[in-house]
Parts: C-alpha cells; structure tokens; sequence
C-alpha cells in the first residue's frame, strides 16, 4: 500500500513486540502516486502513467480531428504529489502532449494560468491542460473549491459551477476565451486500466511481493521492500533494498522542484529520463471473446 | 462518417448532378454512435465497445477491491441511439458490469430509478448504473437538464450541481442511498482509445474505405458501403454491400426494443449475440519508448 499502510504496519509490528507477540511485518509498496519515501518508485505508478500518457496522446490527436477551436482541461489523480499528472509530459515528449502542466507541488497562479492560456489558444486555437487535482493556490485553497464560490456567480455564467477541478477550471476558460471547453478526469480509470499495464512495472511489483515473503520468513520484520535505481551498460536496472518503516510511515515524496521547469507549468528532461524505463513493455492481460479474463482466486484453507 | 456526413454526401452529389458536373461521391460509414440506416453495424463502433466494455470491467473489479459502499454511475456517449452504452451490458455478461443500463430509448422514470438502486444497493453496499447521455424522461426532457433544477436546491444538497447526465444522478443516488457516490464520463477517451482497438472493426474498416474508393473509380455514385452479416460454418462473416445515399441520409437506426430488457434496465442475449463478433481480436498500434507511436502522414502534390 501506500502513506497509510506503511504506517498501519509500523504500528502493528510496534504494537506485536510489546506485548511479546512474534510476528514479522514487511511492507509492500503499492501506490499510483509514487509518493513513499525511500524508494525510487512505487509499483502500480508506471502502469498509471503509461495510461494517463497514452490516453492523453490520444486525446490530443482526437482534437486536432477537427479544424474548430478546442479546449481540453484534463484532471489527474494526486492530492500532494504530483508525480501521476507529470505523466502527462512523456505524452508532450512525444509531441502529443498538454501545452501546461499543473502539479500541486507549486502554488497555483490564476491570473498567471489564464494569461497563459490566452497566449497559446491565441495562437493556435487549440489547448490541453493538465493539472491535479490536489493544486492550490496561495492561500493553500484548492481550485476545486473555486466551484461553490463560483456558484453564486450563476447568473452570469448561465449556469451553476461544481468542481471537479478540471471542471471549475474548464469553466473559467470557457469564459475567459470565449469557445466550448471540455473537462475530463481520468477518474477511477487512471488506477486499474489493467489493459495497458506496464510490463516493466508488472515484472518489478510482482518480484517486490516475492522479496517481502522471502525476508518474512527469513526472519526480517519492519521494513519496506523499496526499488533502487542503478545502470548497466547504459541500461535501466532495479535493485531491490529493505528500507526501515519508521522513516517510511507518513513521509510523502514530491516531485522535485528542480524537475519541474522554472514557470512551474511541465517537466524538465530529468523527469522524461525518469519515467520512460518505467512505462517500458505491454503487460496483456489474457483475452477471452475479446475481453479481458481476470484471475479467480479459490480459497484453500491452508493446513495446520 | 455518421448521419449528417451521408446527408451532405448525398446532397453535394445531388448539386454536382443538377449543375451538369461529373462527380462520383461515395459515402463511407463511420461512427462510434452505430446509428446509421442500412448496415449492421459502423466501423469505430466495435472499437469504441471493446474500450468501454474492458474499462467497465476494470471499475467493477477496482470498486470491489474494499469492503465499502461504491456507487458509481457511468456515463456513455449516445444522444439518441444507446448502441455504445448497450456495450457495457457485455461487461455484464461477463460478470463484471453494470446492475443497470439505461438507454435513450427506454423513456426514464426517476422514481422507478430510484427504486432499482435501492434494491440493490440494500443487498451488496455495491452498485453501478451505465447511462447514456442522451436519457430523457416521459416529457422529452434530458436528465442532464435536471442539474439547473437541483442547483435551485442547493441548501439540501450542500453544493451546486451540475449535468453531465451521470453526475446529476450520482448527486441524486447520494442523497437517497446517504453515501459517497462517484459520476465517471467516459468522455473522448471512448472514441479515441486506439491503443484497444477491436481487430475485426479496424479490418472491416479498412476493406469498407477501399471498397467506397475501387466503387468510385470503377462509376458508382450515390451509396454508400454498407456491412451486411452473415455465417459460415457457425463463424461470423461481414460481407461489403451498396446501399442507396437516399436511404441513408438522415435516418437514425436506434436499438431494437426486443433487445432492451422488459424493465428497460439491461440489454438481452440478441444484443450479447451480435456485439461479441465485432470486437474480437486486439489492434495493437505499434508502440516506441512503451508508449503508441501514431503515423504522421506525408503530404505529397499528385501529379497533373
């Protein structure tokens, strides 16, 4: 799991030793916001990624279909840490990507944002946005909660606001630029599209749960399987380390100040370099009639 | 391309004729609305149900990954035909879908809405409905319009509200069933997601647009290339056929009600029947760097 199950099980393993309870508690990292601290990623992350960068890629030729205005803001999951929503990046590395990037590791800016979104849609007519769904501003209110104050502002809107912060965003666009605009959330999508699994990502968690059992039984206990980066002959290589629970448990990471680009609207080089190794392979999951065929676990009692 | 495509073939052909110049206009089908007159189905159809048959498929299985109530009301493009939301009742089929599927051709009763979810969220905590967009009540009245209603209410509910079809009735099942409940638009990402494609719509489609260029060159005008099914040896075949523009231009073909369920709620085996063949097979676009790398086509003068 995540922030919150890293804690869960430092807890209980603390709990176990004082009141003389042997039991040894590993944690296995698992969460798509690639925010646990001493590790250098999280599994279930790339397989996000890889589909939050594809969909957006698709998005972006979807909208250069048609010769008419187009306005996309696309909303990511990550309440802290940006790490899903620059994702969205690997798709602009590829030229089919947003013009902005918004992360809530920087404050958020809304003269600045819609400044800079005249400047591009003057341009060219079109505009993809992403942001989390987690950015703040200033005074450290998320731009969701824009949506109730806008509300009261009905009338001249035509309509009542809710966020989605994609949707208090796109709303505000729609009347700053004057054309249709479109929120879309990823939503629950974003973390279980097992369809387009990362394979590398698939391979490294699988082997991340074998190493937890495998220090469990040889007697190991309050530590967190964590990955590794190293390289060889130039090539991506995950190493596989124990980190200890305490330094874990509550800790969030954040995207780096120094990979985000001095506007703080997308990515430097440093994050592509990142994330690429990580989204490498297709993890296909069995077909049957052209649908997806997921595992039935049966339950075997396990004998005394 | 869909409706309005083939009425403006037909009519530029009508002009051509009338002012005296030789043109052969062809229509070639093409939506994921599935609504045209005259075929079986319409290329980017089976693609566009594959991808949200599978996600559809994928939310179930997140939504039962906890023990907690999940209430989750999708919603699928379709403003007056339900083919493409009738897709996700293959996610049904195969145990992972909706409890209740809702198309715009079964007018919508919002307190016998109400009733089915109660049901049935009484019974598992767990319950997801997939909607079209274009879902009215007795009086014509899209559901998506509700949302200017309930913002008048906004006292009882806490906060504004707001259509999309799915979000104004996740705001509705919250306050009745008094839980969290979660509105997912597939949005663009349904009739984008090339990255699963159905290998069977993207042959067909490819034969049906070769078909309309060879009937062109060789003097046919004023049709349109059609899919016409038939059986082989108990296997699926798609045969190419003419039909006249006249027929075609402006006709919606919606979803038969003999397989729509009695209550209006599900869709019927006839319906499971006739979608599986069409998305058999994956389309994998060929991929670079783990992500899609999509053909940038060459502009070249042709030669006088």
């Amino acid at each position: 799991g995540g922030n919150d199950s890293m804690d869960t099980c430092n807890k209980i393993s603390k709990f176990m030793q004082k009141s003389g309870h042997e039991c040894r508690v590993m944690g296995v990292p698992k969460t798509i916001d690639n925010d646990l601290y001493g590790t250098d990623h999280c599994p279930g992350y790339a397989s996000a990624a890889k589909y939050v960068a594809t969909s957006t890629m698709e998005i972006y030729h979807d909208a250069r279909v048609y010769d008419t205005p187009m306005v996309c803001v696309l909303e990511v999951m990550g309440r802290n840490a940006g790490w899903l929503t620059a994702s969205t990046a690997l798709a602009a590395y590829k030229g089919a990507g947003p013009d902005l990037i918004y992360l809530p590791e920087i404050e958020f800016d809304m003269d600045k944002f819609i400044v800079n979104c005249k400047k591009i849609f003057e341009k060219s007519g079109k505009l993809i946005v992403a942001v989390s769904e987690g950015i703040r501003d200033k005074n450290g209110k998320y731009i969701s909660e824009y949506g109730s104050d806008l509300a009261s502002e009905k009338d001249s809107f035509g309509h009542a606001q809710l966020g989605g912060t994609a949707q208090v965003l796109a709303d505000i666009l729609k009347k700053e630029l004057k054309c249709k605009t479109r929120a879309i959330e990823f939503s629950l999508l974003q973390r279980c599209a097992a369809h387009l699994a990362s394979a590398t990502d698939v391979e490294e968690a699988f082997t991340a749960g074998q190493k937890a059992v495998q220090c469990a039984v040889d007697g190991t206990t309050d530590h967190m399987v964590a990955y590794e980066r190293s390289e060889k002959d130039g090539k991506y290589v995950c190493n596989y380390v124990l980190v200890n629970l305490d330094k874990v448990a509550n800790t969030e990471k954040a995207v780096p100040r120094e990979w985000i680009n001095k506007e703080g609207t997308g990515l430097t080089q440093d994050y592509i370099n990142y994330a690429l190794p990580l989204i490498e392979g297709e993890s296909k999951p069995p077909m049957e009639n052209g649908l997806p065929r997921f595992a039935k676990l049966k339950k075997v009692l396990a004998k005394k």
